[in-house]
């Protein structure tokens, strides 16, 4: 049986360009950075650029690909942004066309790409720091909510934030608050804890994207930042054509969640 | 005796704008960071926002403009970028054309302002923690160094990192990392400590840009990346026309350097 755990970034990432793996990579490469992807063509990519930069805690970038290339030079050296993730999705004019499990063929001269920190890397870090992270725990994806919070508009993009909750108890606020704003190019600290309804969530038990978690009596939901927040704001202002990961399906990189701090 | 220390950024940025404060900035405003400006037309807007995001260390961005905006919504809501600086620099194809009180005859619909920010707001800091800063106790200007340490290219923006140093007793070097770690919206912890040669330094006591300074017997001379790579990378790359501030004339912020820690 292959332990995709303590597997290699590089080598999980040809398994993927070869199409033998084609599932989500949470837990993959246990302590290296996972990616989101949104690759747009150039016409935009200034815009977007301007609202990562105006946004950073919903949209850390950690790095932006020379326009037409499918390489990256700095998170993940030797990867083909086009193929070495297990799943694609494409949108046209903000609607989903399809999933594919690489974009080779789909890929044009003006398309630029923008790799984008993901709360993986965060939560390997709680968890080292004894903080239990309860959709791990209870097997779910992260409950995640559209907040009242309105990101700062570039260009043709804007949107609310979109954030992600985890609830802890609470002499483990102050420490989950230390340990993730050591890591601002992974959404950093959260932007708030406690009341739900500061920040426009009406229902803590009906999130708006992945699962509900239990929420023991006594515990604070905390919420960070999310990286569905770009993908979010990047189907609502309609690109002709758009290239995103499927959820949970991300970019395994070369770095190391630890180095994220510096 | 008018005092500029205490003096509110608003009320200031006042004065400059009505010609009636023409000098450096040092020291204004205590306690308020100040920026240095770009200005580009908008077709070099892209490559330029890229090349600050892929060097976060030299090139901090506080504020990006809207393409053709005098006005900047969050570090300074009011401040007229075109005249609120007490001396501004105009260059044409890289080269210095002259020295003004205000751009605003200049301005253009296609100007994008780059807003970055400036180590004034991380020395006010290592005064407050009784880290000696040398050239401010001999009234000097920073020495500044060329270094051998590359840029990360992004389309026609190249250059090596600019550093400024600050020589230390060994006791107040890892203070020193630890303040300016805690700030990367102003560059942030050094690059560098120790050793000048290692990143391309032959002679410390010949800086490219500033003042040399006194190196007491046993310091360590301790560099951080610097504002002004940014602007020597513009004027290497030889746009139509780039403004920029006239060193030392900066423009200050409503924001407290205490908050460009979060």
């Amino acid at each position: 049986m292959v332990d995709y755990v303590t597997m290699p970034p590089k080598e999980a990432r040809w398994l993927i360009r070869e199409g033998k793996y084609t599932k989500q990579t949470s837990g993959m490469c246990a302590g290296y950075a996972q990616a989101n992807l949104a690759v747009l063509p150039a016409e935009y990519a200034y815009d977007f650029l301007l609202f990562t930069q105006r946004n950073p805690k919903s949209c850390p970038v950690l790095e932006v690909s020379d326009k037409g290339s499918r390489r990256l030079n700095s998170i993940a050296p030797g990867a083909d942004i086009a193929a070495d993730i297990p799943k694609y999705r494409i949108y046209k004019n903000g609607v989903l066309e399809g999933e594919y499990t690489d974009v080779v063929r789909y890929w044009r001269e003006d398309f630029v790409s923008f790799l984008i920190g993901c709360s993986f890397s965060f939560e390997s870090e709680l968890l080292s720091s004894d903080i239990p992270v309860r959709h791990i725990e209870e097997d779910r994806n992260v409950p995640m909510y559209i907040t009242s919070i309105d990101c700062v508009p570039a260009g043709i993009f804007h949107g609310k934030m979109v954030v992600s909750m985890r609830p802890l108890p609470p002499d483990q606020v102050v420490k989950a608050v230390t340990v993730t704003a050591s890591m601002p190019r992974v959404h950093g600290a959260p932007v708030h804890i406690g009341d739900p309804e500061v920040i426009g969530i009406k229902d803590i038990n009906k999130p708006d994207f992945g699962d509900s978690v239990t929420i023991h009596p006594g515990e604070v939901p905390v919420f960070w930042a999310c990286g569905v927040t770009p993908q979010s704001v990047v189907m609502s202002a309609k690109p002709s054509i758009a290239i995103t990961h499927a959820p949970g399906h991300m970019l395994i990189t070369d770095v190391k969640n630890t180095l994220l701090k510096f």
